[in-house]
């Protein structure tokens, strides 16, 4: 990013490269066997975690774990209200879309074997919508599952010592506003966004998603590069926050700063 | 309730004519032109307004508004997961029945033509159950109403000095435990109760509706009658609750002390 | 009920306590175990009894059966044609709430032990319509349900003398037309009561569900104890008239005179 | 027919050429504009039509009317129940197969602009299946088709002169049963018959359908032939015992006796 | 067909007594067991079969097979698009109708306990449409068929002895154009044929079914002769061209000549 | 591509660069307004293009078209038969991402207001699955959609001289196999990638979507990056085979040679 472009001044006053504010409250409800309440600015997502012993019939006798998730938007979170897809009697093409990716990108740090036959499903539900709600939905699921399988762990259901983590799992937006490459887009800058990226990425850097679209334009492979490099550091802060959440006491709220890039309790 | 009625100690050490720690937060949510989370012990509810111009087509040139309700559960609410509506393709009969309830109680309190032609939805979305959700529903979602008709009102939409709203309308169960008439039933309660009431009633003391069911076993006029007391008198309490919570700021939860039956602001 | 309100004339010459002309024609038809014709003044409902062994799955191995109910309405049994909940592709909420009401009214007064591991299902098709198809439905579904009992001894399906039946079960709709408490309400009566009531009771005078709702205004408690003290004097005759239609030969019609409060063969 | 073949005696005792009992009950129902309970032998359709003014979408200023029908059964019409289509949430192949037979051959009668704008819907609901509901229900549902026609003439819809049904239309089944064709076939013959024909004909003589099927092996040109003579006589009972209803009462039960071939009132 | 008749010359130049020009590709897909592009003129359908060892669960242990068809239509197959089934949510009554005829038609000519408990689907989506799709489907979905059993004798899944087949079976369409019975009619005459017939027929001569339709005016017998003598002589040549196709190598379109009447491959 | 990479050799004997046997065929059908067949290898794709005078209700006065595309597979394109979307009675989650997805990429090369108010559908139909379906599906469709321009020109619905094509479009698929970066993966070789990219560009170059997902472990920068470069040579190959299509006549079938990389007519 050249000195010009970190010098853009977006809607909400960062620059092209900050985060929002990200805040993360684990165990924030009582019934699943984990649950986050995440919020990246305003978009604010509930992810719970329902770990069940057993697997679907066809990952019987397989000796391995599955891990699945779903989303789904109150319909008010946005700012005009959506039909519930309950009520329409079917579940939309975005919907459907989200829930797959939410449930690749958690099986990419699971380590099946270790799981056993046990089931473990993310529920993010989005209780306010402002951008982004695929990738809070994600970075705040992987927590809720962290706390699934520390459950499980602390109930007997799975060895102390296993390693069913292999990784942590975070996502984040990125694309391209007036021409400027930036990072955690909010919805005024997703519906202007020429080009938009996805980009799920592991703690060790790696990717396991990066999901671009240009609806209006296209783009070239210098502006991929930026919007990648832009994802790579943000993920990587997400990862620190994750990390932070779980060494919290159940009920803590972590909170990312967004000016200083720095990590506190609320 | 005779004397020895009053010392039966609940399993949550409640007496039996105590409401639980009842909690409201106005404008928890910033999308809907009214938000609240309500909370009834562990039952937590979240109720989001949205007000629109215009009627459905059928109330089209009444010169009258309409009000209705959306109830619904998140999957994992619950001690064990429910497949999503949305998913199955249809809403179940005990969904459809709540909304129906809903919307006829907030309807009882609501001046139509004052209301002139426009649309108030009360989404009403359990994100944790803990028994009395339809209650804790449609309590919470009065406190929405009213705050999406003060948005009208200060919005210029409606006149100021118009009186929408005729009165407050408040929910509580009550049902019989061992033999004893009880009010407010948790989860637990909820399932051994041999006859289980919801009644919902205005500020005024009048009702807008008695639902009373034995599933097991059947109950007498004496009992039916004892039931009515405690509900007559939780709903009071309510009541004043909700006046407590629109008369804070917006932000602000107020909270209903089980023990002392105080209302403080959390 | 004072003197002035009992000479109060309803739109169908009654005054407000007499129950309209009902007739109950058991084995009206051969398919079901036990099949019913069931009129209340213009209202007509075909409750047709199907007896099967085996239960659900979920009550496998308990030892005990179940009962549960269907409740719809022929498109064209009202004024004006409805579209087939069929072709709609989906079961209303009006429909779904009638149909749980009926299988927990049903369930009140079977010993589901003594009907061992075997089901009955109850279907209500409302053939006309006008006012209190519910409560048709319940009280001619009893005696559909008594005929399969009667016909799962006579077939030593289960053993002549067990007691599945542990009372009679009927309901009737009251309402308040004209601020004076009626019993039984036509269609035109039912779109016009400020307050409405259905009530269904045992033989013996528990209640098994009171359900009370006002779409139009609110009711104090005197109004409530008016209309129970109806819907109990109107569910005794319903009683007797069951108990009646029991006694005569299959295909018999029975008689509820409307004037005399007589029951006779038709 | 040979001489032997008419000496084959069915399971019912009728010869292959003998019609059931057949009942038609005019103005059966209150709500419809015309109504019919029709029965051949234990075979039980109610005919229910609604006449409403206008037209669908697709026929707007036209100047021509509009004739269609629904064909449903009971779930427990048939010896064991059948679950719901409403409940399923799709009506089934078969259901919608006949409804559109039974538009279609209702329509073979009507004089579309004699009927101008207006919309016939007949609904026609089995309440008790033994074979040939679907012929049943067209020849049910031409008489309240016709009663139909004259609550619109008598009440000034259309004009009393205006000759809308050029004819009278109904159907029978037929089908080869022991290598021999026979008339009008019971379930219990439906399910064994070899060859199975539905035949929809005018009063005049004149085919509106023919629909022959050989689940279980096939048919020659011969026995063709002697299935469409025994279907031409058997409709042109029918059509005779259509007028001797249209000539009573509403309200009259007209039977044709299987035996003599003759026709009275009940 | 009287010599006038035989003179009368239709839209698209044929004779009454002509077929289309019919194309018959066998193996023109690798994924079914058996697969076959048919085309009737501008008629296009795609016919696969799949081949599965086992039965449904209605006819496990009964040492018998299965055979059903589905009928379906690309959107765009005809002139103006229809929307997906698929997206309505709902197979419409055509549509299944026509996948009923498909199954009972390919059944007739199947030794089920020769089969043995082995399942075959054929799948006929039309690709482009102008009249006779289903007779086309029903011809095309035999020559699948045969390949199937073929392949399933190849494989050792079936006795190579074993006749499954018991004949050929195809089917054509007729019906009356300006008061001439005409063969096998494209979109054009069907939307004006008075009266319309669909006559499946084995290879030997015998019937399967006799579908005829009169939307516009009636029949008498002596047309339903005349269409029947038709169809007689049409399938017989199907079967003709079934039969070379069959004899032919795999990927071999072979051709009937309209004008000619020789088969020939292309 | 390191040497050793593009001696690396694959299932089908191709290198990792190469793409497989590319056939494109213009005007298969004659119904819609554009038609093309489009394989790659085994993967066959029937793309229609369906050219409507109008738009959507929400596009109405706009000035401006609309173009959208719908993607399905018949039931028996893949190795087993998979159930009908339609009889599922909802469109799945994968059908319903890549309909989404091919919308998306054709109207990055449509100029709406070029267009008017005008609207093109694409229906893509796989008839045969081989892997990379939806990216025939863009390539197909956008030949079929240049036919459909050229139809709406010549038939004087747009003017001859708009330019309402910007570029073309295509896709192409790449995954990393055996560790080795490899261009256009059939079926074998995707199930078995750990990393699988979708990747749409332009005639130009430009990027449209990029789609790269890990189920099986997760990729870094440098495979990205070697991933994208196969996939830009593959899409300009595309590109050139595309306007050679277009350059041919209606009916003729084009082909990419995998081996020598040229184009030749069938």
């Amino acid at each position: 990013m050249s000195e010009t472009e970190n010098n853009y001044s977006r809607v909400d006053g960062r620059t092209p490269n900050q985060l929002r504010q990200i805040r993360i409250t684990r165990s924030w409800q009582q019934a699943g066997e984990g649950s986050v309440l995440v919020e990246f600015g305003n978009t604010r997502v509930l992810c719970v975690a329902s770990f069940t012993e057993g697997v679907p019939r066809w990952k019987k006798d397989s000796g391995e774990g599955w891990v699945t998730g779903e989303y789904a938007m109150l319909p008010r979170a946005t700012s005009t209200r959506n039909q519930r897809e309950s009520v329409k009697g079917k579940v939309g093409g975005r919907t459907q879309e989200i829930s797959r990716l939410l449930g690749r990108s958690l099986r990419a740090v699971v380590d099946m074997a270790a799981l056993g036959e046990n089931t473990i499903v993310l529920d993010c539900d989005v209780l306010q919508a402002d951008g982004g709600t695929r990738t809070a939905a994600i970075t705040g699921a992987y927590v809720a599952l962290a706390e699934a399988v520390e459950y499980a762990k602390a109930n007997g259901i799975l060895p102390a010592g296993k390693r069913v983590l292999t990784d942590s799992v975070s996502a984040i937006s990125v694309g391209i506003i007036d021409g400027v490459p930036c990072l955690d887009l909010p919805y005024t800058e997703d519906v202007t966004a020429g080009t938009d990226m996805n980009v799920v990425m592991c703690g060790n850097g790696q990717f396991v998603e990066v999901q671009g679209t240009a609806e209006h334009g296209t783009f070239n492979r210098d502006e991929l590069n930026a919007l990648l490099d832009l994802a790579t550091a943000g993920n990587a802060d997400l990862a620190r926050l994750q990390q932070a959440s779980l060494a919290a006491a159940p009920g803590t709220t972590v909170v990312w700063d967004s000016a200083n890039g720095t990590i506190s309790e609320a």
